[in-house]
């Protein structure tokens, strides 16, 4: 089975159940890909900071070359990283994205982060990207968010990208953007769980056509797998699995929790991008639309909101000097 | 006794605890100002929106001219109202500002809001301007901030104000401006007292040597008079003078509950701009740098944190149109 779509302000469908890449490891991330078509998947979530986008393009590549999908029938979006902000380091570095996915062209092109970092030759340190310069050290540079959203649309013109949007932004980021943008924000990617349902930036969204992609639908469960500084905050929280109305629904449903939580996002317009390197669990993330939860069991499960979020680097960043939610 | 000060970016000092116009009626607004003037304030934080500018001016020049104060020791804090974000209707509406306070300058001109509205011309209609246009509706007007900004910097240039900054912005946006500003964002005014403590806000504003001021330092008390829809939240929400670390720290240093949420902004670097109508009061505002709380005291009233936010257009405006701190 493959997912339903949601259509994108820019005109072409995106799938509301997808497949993410982040923490997938370079060595397997082919076959992992290839697998995932196999089961149904048509969205590939990538970033450069994910380090594996020519390991999936060659995954996508193999399944079309042995007749499992068309390009046409793929979604892939991909994220510009935070150090190549700058139009000229932006141009350069998608192309050079594009042809790592070796599809011809992105399916969805988003600004990684709000925050530009100096630049980082990636000829001399390709991966890891990450936030911190060889030294160590979080080095913030002066560039607009219009010179970047700008380059994006020059993506769309040039046709490397079909559509184009951003990840991590507040609503103030996005209505200025809407006030010069020539193509309109496809898509907003945030941090997503019911312990941060941000609800009203969903109504902001969805009253200017930007469709919604949550990451970490699974909230702290997906930071515990991470290195100290950054699973720290996600070490004492009780796990959504076992929450109360989760563990109801799925009960009720016959489904996993896992299976609710994403389910929980699709009901409320939300797409979702799961990972899981494991193939009964890729194909469950994928049959989450055999069942309907009553409005009030979304909402018992909205109740578990905390406003907490574990994907922050003014939290986990040495010296904290970007707190972008604030 | 008049209040400490904090030293802008931009150079002149700002004193902690300010004189708040929002909400001071018309008619008593010059004879109020007097007043405060003669208990020891020296900050006067005022609007276009506040509707009482020129009256506010009024006392100060009375104060001035019966010998009270010099012009150079009183700060007049103001701020641009939403439909007047072209640049040319923001150099516009600034003059016609400065013409009624009568000060010869402004010390600190603020953008009020991060959102632009359709222009209104004050000729035609002066009062209010408040978010609606005639017809009942709110309009946004697609002005980038950048273009707002670069008119508040014309403001310095010219010398109709000394230092300029925003209110009610977010981290991101901040950001943003400080990418492309020539002059300082000196000073940030937010809704904060402690049921929005914003911790991680005041960070960012402190590593960037942007002053805070606090408005609504009650927190649901301010909103209780407003109209229905504007009260809605506060209505049901516990006072804060009844909370529990309020209520130790004022029997404990024999102050009232009001002047403990104000020392424990001030304590914590954050300027306050109560409002009163009653001398008494007018005078303990101002009296709150006689003690210190301890670090645990602080901490606690900070415990009374929910992130709760009455100042919410997204929540108070007719169809929402604004999600301005989503």
């Amino acid at each position: 089975m493959s997912s339903p779509t949601v259509k994108l302000a820019s005109g072409p469908q995106m799938p509301l159940v997808g497949f993410g890449l982040w923490k997938v490891p370079k060595e397997t991330t082919a076959e992992t890909v290839y697998n995932a078509i196999k089961v149904g998947y048509r969205l590939f979530d990538g970033a450069y900071d994910y380090q594996n986008e020519k390991e999936a393009g060659d995954g996508i590549r193999k399944a079309i070359s042995d007749g499992l999908v068309k390009r046409e029938e793929i979604f892939v979006t991909t994220k510009l990283w935070n150090n190549y902000h700058r139009k000229e380091h932006a141009l350069a570095m998608a192309k050079k994205q594009n042809e790592a996915w070796g599809l011809g062209y992105i399916d969805l092109f988003l600004i990684h982060f709000p925050c530009a970092l100096k630049y980082i030759d990636p000829d001399v340190r390709r991966y890891p990207a990450w936030w911190m310069d060889d030294a160590g050290t979080v080095s913030p540079d002066k560039v607009p968010i219009r010179e970047t959203w700008e380059a994006m649309e020059e993506l769309v013109d040039t046709g490397l990208a079909r559509s184009i949007g951003v990840s991590n932004f507040q609503a103030q980021a996005l209505y200025d953007i809407m006030t010069y943008a020539k193509h309109p924000i496809s898509a907003l990617q945030i941090e997503h769980h019911p312990y941060l349902v941000q609800a009203e930036l969903l109504q902001m969204a969805r009253e200017n056509k930007i469709a919604v992609t949550a990451y970490s639908s699974f909230g702290p469960q997906s930071f515990l797998e991470l290195p100290p500084a950054f699973a720290k905050r996600a070490k004492n929280i009780p796990l959504l699995f076992d929450a109360e109305p989760v563990v109801n629904a799925s009960a009720k449903y016959k489904v996993t929790p896992a299976q609710v939580l994403l389910r929980w996002a699709t009901q409320r317009d939300v797409a979702v991008i799961p990972k899981s390197n494991n193939r009964e669990r890729l194909q469950q993330n994928l049959e989450v639309f055999g069942f309907d939860m009553t409005p009030e069991e979304l909402e018992a499960i909205s109740g578990l909101d905390r406003g907490l979020r574990f994907n922050d680097p003014g939290f986990y960043l040495p010296n904290h000097p970007l707190h972008i939610f604030a």
